[in-house]
């Protein structure tokens, strides 16, 4: 059995719970799925391991590997780069790991461009005023900063149709195991069998 | 929310578990799942309800249907008729319920042709070896009969790749929670989520 792992791009607007999600996934460390780590030329925070919560590379490192097409999407924030590394993630997906892009919709459309066959999955609130209440908070920011925060959040949802999947994440532990389910499901799509029992096929049909 | 439910074409050579995968998923009596009531001119059997084991009609009525074009596929076995009909299946559709329509892979791809939407899934025997035990059966039977079963079998697999997913029936409790998350996994396609889901979206995406 040779096993493939699949690729996930999970966006979501602020206060949907994707992250919540992932962590909650994750929790148990299973064996055959990871988070995808960035590359990032910023300077690690204290607890920060190198190659588990960032891959730590100088400047001139990351555009060594802008240069040499290394990533799947890059950005620059704030004087720091961050990027998608594809080698990084095709070596996880070969060893039969399930990797977890959590990015935005703009780096999602780059990945999918790249490879096709990741899947895209969107996290989105029960509804409007389930969102407003989260984004809110504790109440302590201005109505513009809620404001902005919203018009953010509904301009991250207008691009959910680009995606595969949908989760409503209204009860958690239900937004969780819809989750688990789409994973679990792309492992049995006629072409990941195929792949996974390619040998057992082979007998399998023979006369 | 306006839930659709899927269609599940599920095929299988024999000896694979098809039916007990399938008995086992409705062991419950779960109110969102059927299998697809087929009709036909046979007469019942004792303890045979009608709506229920099949819908029992005359050759008139059956003739009729077909001139009415309502079944997505029929065959006569040994003088009676058997069919699927398209009216019964979108109308169990419409209420939310999925069906399950066990059925060859012949009669899979026309369902596939006239519903493409129909979702696909390939039971497999875990090895040849294993197929081939569970076809010999009690060994009451010639080898000519075996080698007829297994030849049926190995035809009827050439064809998985006409499915979207594939299962491999080798411990039947992972199979059953692989076919589940297969049923689960297509209510939250982009798709399935934007009719369940319209009013709330509209809400949600508006400025």
């Amino acid at each position: 059995m040779t096993i493939r792992g699949n690729l996930f791009i999970v966006s979501a607007p602020s206060g949907a719970g994707k992250s919540s999600l992932i962590s909650a996934l994750l929790k148990d460390k299973p064996s055959d799925m990871q988070v995808s780590v960035s590359h990032t030329t910023r300077q690690p925070r204290p607890g920060e391991v190198n190659g588990q919560h960032y891959h730590f590379v100088s400047i001139e490192e990351f555009k060594a590997l802008i240069a040499a097409n290394a990533f799947f999407e890059w950005a620059e924030v704030f004087g720091n780069y961050y990027g998608t590394s594809r080698t990084v993630i095709e070596q996880t997906l070969a060893k039969g790991i399930d990797v977890f892009l959590d990015i935005d919709w703009q780096g999602g459309e780059q990945v999918k461009k790249l490879m096709p066959e990741a899947v895209g999955v969107f996290i989105l609130p029960p509804s409007k005023t389930e969102l407003a209440r989260r984004l809110t908070g504790r109440g302590q920011d201005s109505q513009d900063v809620i404001d902005s925060r919203m018009a953010q959040a509904v301009s991250e949802m207008s691009h959910y149709t680009q995606y595969d999947f949908v989760i409503v994440n209204d009860d958690f532990d239900t937004a969780l195991v819809d989750l688990q389910a789409i994973i679990r499901s792309q492992r049995l799509t006629c072409a990941s069998q195929s792949h996974t029992h390619n040998g057992m096929l082979v007998d399998l049909l023979a006369n």
